[in-house]
């Protein structure tokens, strides 16, 4: 069965990161979370991201914020897909992290989504969208998410109300 | 056999979406190319995204510049995975193409590449990612075209010579 | 008589789009005010977008928020004029947003008005003063509107004073 | 018959203007083109938008770059909509005439486009659109327009091909 | 004796303006402030322009924020030396304003501060720099208030320990 | 007789500055132009700053591109007016100069001007009004500059004519 | 024994800037901690940095704010190192105090690191690093430091769990 | 004999780099330059820089654009000092590469450089300084190329004329 690592540069990232975890565990994907600091812990990144294949993931989200080179350097160690997810920063909101994660250059690629929460939920939901390609309950549970997601929108309209 | 989508809002987004091609092609990946405009031709849009999964795509790369809505559109109509390239733009060089591709909202995801043609290559090479999950032909491509610039790299060291 | 669509994204919307609806009500101008999202319900878009022609509308004011597309998609199935007000969004201040909507290519216009809550105001000013070519009622109350917020700014300077 | 007024803050902007020009003739529009400068004509500035609505214009497009005032002083003196071009700057490329014109505060609004050539030819398609609320000749012209575009689109795709 | 004149488009902007004030006073230069909005007020912007010189002041300080033309239509009907002080904003804290403040086209000058408190006190003791050059009083208590602070940062270097 | 001086990092900041000095020249204001290197010749910029009063200047014009610490630092050590030009820089197109010359804080001030040859020409004006405080047959010069270039604008209105 | 200098624009900037100095102190380095403001004590920033080769320094760590020039200054006038902190700064959250600091031009060199705190405490690493090449000590210490801090994330991981 | 390292991303960033290179030749400080991408090569980076202090390095100057990680890798595998130079981009002109590499977390430093050319040369200058605090002949070269640079700027003066 499929599974889908999960990384981050810091405990700290995990609020930020385990939206994509809780998307996963929706669709009944299996996951596994750990802290891998690309510049803190540079080995373990190594051995991670060159190990990832034959440990049988399918796919590898990793966030990190600021000059945030986890994902690029992931990416740079297995050829699975790796998503990332730009954390939002202190000073600049997030956008060095994202303009350090998506402006790869040409032969190492990084699926990068949005700045904070969101984004690491998307990034949940995108790679239970690549395990789906495989496994049709992951895609059932895609499609009936989004399917949930259209209802609730259209059920909200009613809410809208002029405050005095 | 898997195949990818690649589409893009104007024919003057071909010179950078191409290299998504090429880099497909590299690897024996199928694709189809063609031209989808999310505000031109909206209800083509519809029709491609929502019929993309029975048609037998894996993946859709999808590149747009300025207010850049087509990934976003496609991937709002299917479950398949949506890669997104912000192509250059005249005024601000791509930062409003990469922001109205990659700031998504939580419920429909685009993995987004770099501004232009590098991120355009890397789109395909993610794509190839994704297909090589289930194809082993590929996966082997992927991971020879990775050796194999890491042996250009190295070559290339012996070229560093100061100018007069 | 003519009445005014709101559309937005999400009710989280509300708070900032609301006050499209409080300019057009002080003008006397009916307005429908609707949650449509272009990513989660893209049928219910082209729906209401297409529609609202015949539903009598004579404008279309449509908020969002990061990769906001909704304007743009709405403006793609319309040939009513249709106003975009960029939601803040939580990274990015509404950077993300405004060059979503803004930044639109040639074929297809949104009028774009600021950032949050003073934008979304605007649009409802916007649209009744294209309302107001057809209705003197609606005119006289824009004129009025604006005779009277100058006079609140000229009675404000007395009360400039020096905090100790 | 309805009239758009163009006006723009030097001829070194006419180039960018010209396109709502070229975009409000093709739709049987008629137009008329002057510049007025915020900052070098200030007092035909006042002149020329206070008298616009008796002169028989149905909306105003104004263009300008840098520090842009022209959109909004000319909003500040007419209750007609007025609709604003940012014109690309030299140092930097139109982002500084964008915040200029778009960021208006609550209670005076300004209609904005896209930077530079795209934005002015949508500047003329949205006066245009505005116009045909009360004109179905031009009505049928930017619905016409609006087809022709779509087709143009839809048989570009063939023209797809790799460069070698 | 010199006077120097402080507007600003709205009284929210006076918690910023007041330094400016502030900071004239210490000095003992006569001000007179007031609330004229570029948008709600334009034609007291103008007559308030057009007489500035013959009221008597010797320079005019403008504050405003988001699309901020009051520095520069002030600019546009005075020959008097004017100073712009960029309100910080609520979506874009003030870039926006700095960007409409100081892009001025060549023909008139606005001399901009800093964003916010600084720039604000910063714009009154530039006019009271420019008064000096004919006041010998305002000159020498502008040499003393520049005294005074450099003496203060000298004797602060005391004060810094490391928490524990 | 009153006169300005012109400083500047580096000859090629001259074709940037010479605006300046044009617009000086224009207006019958005497000047000085010198090369000031804040970082290059930092001792040379304190003698002529602290000296710059007694050698009778008026005011300082004082241009720089990238981290521009001239004009800030001139300001330093005197307490002449000081107006700042941000001259545009290779990379970052100017916003580095002007970020680096505008943000001064509270208690030394830098007048700054836009970037590039505009915001020089601007400087020249800016320093020549306020010449014009004490020197009438200046004051007259720059009345008639700014009618002539208005009349300039309302000719120029003519010249408008659709490309084919 | 070598030791460090830590020089502020303003006691404000401690808060970050102790952070180099805690850095310092945890590896047994010397330091010196004193506000020197460009703008408000250019002579004694001249004094100091002229002095700061024959007081025994091996690096000077210079932090400052908004229009930050202290870093660039000091480097004008010493052989030393110098490293630049940007401190966060109100308005634009210390981007203005990265590029005045960073974008240096040829010939005179400013090693900057990161806005706020981060940033600081890297300079007293960075100038930790420098010290070591010449005392084994401080190697010893740095390559201490490095160690625990990957074995303080390798312990970390255990601690990721899903909020409910 | 004190030696410095210089590695880049790619030869297409030699243009860029070897302006460190001579700066240091110049100063007769040893160097050796050399590709090393962190995303192609990333196990020759790991061996490279684990390996620069035994192999006899002082510093290590990292060069490279877009989603730059080199610098911050080396960094994260030594102890030695590491100058980052951001190299100038295709789309955002080098904003990515310094964020990139200038935001580094606590706990990793990397001393960076400006933008491009003028960003390396200094690089080779910094690294000089700090072999200069070991090196008389070093440090005296630095004092003469710098009294030398001051010579050139107080001879330039004399060019300034006005074009016609």
């Amino acid at each position: 069965m499929a599974k889908v690592a999960i990384v981050m540069g810091s405990t700290s990232d995990w609020p930020t990161m385990q939206q994509a975890a809780k998307m996963l565990k929706s669709f009944g994907v299996e996951f596994d979370a750990k802290v891998v600091s690309a510049h803190r812990t540079p080995n373990l990144l190594v051995e991670f991201a060159e190990g990832a294949a034959d440990e049988g993931f399918s796919a590898i989200i990793a966030g990190a914020g600021g000059a945030a080179h986890l994902p690029g350097m992931i990416a740079a160690h297995t050829h699975l897909p790796v998503f990332g997810c730009p954390v939002k920063s202190k000073a600049l909101s997030g956008l060095d992290s994202l303009l350090s994660i998506v402006q790869m250059p040409k032969g190492v690629a990084v699926g990068t989504l949005a700045i904070g929460e969101a984004g690491a939920a998307n990034a949940g939901l995108l790679a239970a969208q690549v395990v789906a390609l495989q496994d049709t309950n992951v895609r059932d549970a895609v499609i009936a998410f989004r399917k949930q997601q259209t209802e609730t929108v259209l059920a909200s309209s009613n809410t809208l109300e002029l405050d005095e």
